[in-house]
């Protein structure tokens, strides 16, 4: 049982939202941190050496579903030299979260990186199987790379839909830098949709005590294989303490979509307003406003599609109010 | 880890029934108390303030099945006032326990409630997705109340299935008594099916020394939506020590169906006679028997529809007798 | 929480395999032991009783799958008498190891008993729901005993898929001897395939100190109830240490599989060389290779079929090369 240590994360909010038409209201899971139980240990080998281990779940806590262990899963060996792992993990561009909301799910880099399809997000498309990562830390400078065979299929070519990416993090006091890159390969299937995702990104935070400003840049190729079916996205946030335990996030992105000759470019832009305030070191109350405001038949936002008859979606905003608690364990 | 508790229940039985031609036998899990594995916490925020999650998942321990947090999964803030919560909760008619028998799974009131379609009951039905309790206890009586909006649905309506529900008990030494009122809509649906499922119940129990006594009455109106479908529910139970360690109890009910004009009314009646043994305060040994008496074409009770090809079970008693143990951790 | 322990195993590997025109490569889960969760604990009663419960769940660490309890759900009781427990438990015939490996995933006695269909197998064949189990241990002799209904089924009969085995254990210093035998009944099935699988099997080790050497024949008749359908499998291994940490595993296991008349008979064989290197007590970093050969249409082996169109794969190699870590916790 000592070997074991259990951790988590139960966040849940009371969301009002619009989205067109369509209305929404409920209780819903995680718009500052997905909440997640998680299982994992740390083991001294000697000689510098240390074995690690990770388990963790996904949890919907407002219907209590999860299963598995889909946000993270690896057994890896560590030192001096940085750490070696195997399993389900997170590609570099996981950590790349400079909307000043830390990745939040309500915040616009989140809503419009998992929307158009990018790998480097905060959300389940960073997440690869069956990888081997390399994550090495040296004065503030962390390096990450990853090799994943996705599905391990036996047949002619099983490394089709492989996928790698490399990340630099470097964080220096108030300051921090990131650049990703990532490739997902599409090699099984037919043209024109069997091109291979590229995608990179610069992002930038400083710290400058009555406010912390962060930017980023993004943009990815072939999105999903699809020849020329391009998107950029960027985002700027910044986020100002009040008093002790306050702090007030304001988050802006747009995302423009090139799409293949034929199709029309269009574009979302979203921004998130929030104050978060920290009831302890582990537990935080917040309230979010997030609105993603949608070009032609664009469909992006939070609130997601609606049901009712007749209407289209295409084009209209989607709405988020939430109020909400995030409790760390 | 020391910010969580691991807890949970290993409750399984032999099993012997009958149901019309039908047999069983086998291993079954939780006559007793489900089995389950939960996670919980709580935090001193300090001024009176606590933060508190639980993450509870139910378990067929007889197949090693189970999933999800489906039994309970919440987060919320508790204090002087009481709890609030939000997440996948219990309605307040889960608490509602007077057969003597503490709401258990091989109980009539279990029984008869859970195959009425009642959420004043100590079963699934009761727990209600994307809920908000609040909970406050005040010298002995205890305020329950719940608004779930069921599912999260982005429509013209996201309301239309929602549920509410409150509750009082009022503990005083030997004495306890209870009050449940809960409403289901149904404007989902269509006429006669569109009806808001109201219920309530009254219940009490006093502790003589000898022998405790329970009684409770329940009432469901439109349940399931469907217009004049309505059930009421009585039961009456005991329970007498043996020794230091041992406890008989004895429990019977009876539903009444009224059904829509043309359909006929039914009744099914159920008892319970156990002995349970407490190995220690944490493991309980038990032999308990349940009879079910269906009227007409019910097919309630523990052994369920049977297969045999050509027979029908509609008007069959359904008999179980288990042997068991319950472990609590 | 000081009543419940963790305990589990995290084991993953790089994969290299080839089954005929087929490739595989990536990370895979569980070559020498099977990555798992588990939660288990034990209750002093007084009297030399003790209640003892394990919920342990398989994972997939590559994917980080992993639901339920599957590898193990029961409670149980326990005292000088030995341990009767009830849930999904295993039969007599998982601990029936005698391959020079352990029983792990990687080798060949594992592969061939999987393939084959027995239940004297290290694999989830040998994990039983509902079922009644004696274990007891007398002076280095181990019994154990087990009754399944499988499934909880109400029908005319629903004993017609119970299955039953018993085994004994007898172990002293260097000398290891086991003797197992089971049976799965298929009442249920029409002629030809309603016929009792029987299953028994010997096996012996004994650890001469520079070398351990271990062998074992099993034998099953009317394999998954089809009449006339055997397979005889017999396993030779050893395990040779290399200094302090080191150790080179040698298995090698041959089955034979008798057809119902008109079908011809054939021949599998498996063997596996691997190296282990124990980091320490709870890790160890390992490189296996397994060969499968498979005769006229069989297709055993840990790669797989292939899905390359208009390839065959029966009768070819299936050849697999691991290298990776396991980490128990």
């Amino acid at each position: 049982q000592s070997n074991v240590t259990i951790y988590g994360v139960a966040d849940a909010y009371v969301g009002f939202g619009k989205h067109g038409e369509n209305d929404l209201r409920g209780v819903n899971s995680g718009a500052l941190s997905g909440s997640r139980l998680g299982f994992r240990g740390t083991e001294d080998l000697g000689n510098g050496l240390k074995a690690v281990f990770v388990l963790e779940q996904g949890i919907n806590i407002d219907e209590g579903s999860g299963s598995g262990y889909q946000r993270q899963a690896f057994v890896g060996l560590g030192g001096s030299f940085g750490t070696v792992a195997l399993g389900r993990q997170y590609a570099p561009g996981y950590f790349f979260q400079y909307d000043g909301l830390g990745g939040a799910a309500v915040g616009p880099q989140s809503i419009l990186s998992n929307y158009a399809g990018l790998t480097i997000t905060p959300n389940t498309p960073a997440r690869w199987n069956n990888s081997v990562t390399y994550t090495g830390t040296f004065s503030g400078l962390t390096a990450r790379a990853i090799y994943s065979a996705q599905g391990v299929e036996v047949d002619e070519n099983p490394s089709d839909d492989d996928a790698y990416g490399f990340g630099l993090d470097y964080s220096n006091g108030p300051l921090k830098v990131s650049g990703v890159y990532q490739v997902a390969k599409y090699d099984f299937a037919a043209a024109p949709n069997d091109e291979k995702q590229k995608e990179w990104g610069l992002g930038a935070s400083y710290n400058f005590g009555v406010v912390a400003l962060s930017a980023s840049y993004q943009s990815g190729d072939n999105v999903q294989g699809v020849k020329d079916r391009d998107a950029d996205l960027w985002t700027v946030g910044l986020a100002v303490p009040v008093g002790a335990a306050g702090s007030i996030h304001l988050a802006y992105a747009e995302v423009e979509f090139d799409r293949p000759a034929g199709a029309s470019d269009t574009e979302v832009k979203s921004y998130t307003l929030a104050y978060t305030h920290a009831l302890s070191k582990r537990t935080t109350a917040y309230v979010a406003f997030n609105r993603t405001d949608n070009d032609n038949a664009e469909t992006a936002g939070l609130v997601g599609y609606g049901h009712k008859a007749g209407s289209t979606f295409g084009g209209e905003n989607s709405d988020l109010l939430g109020v909400g608690i995030r409790h760390t364990f």
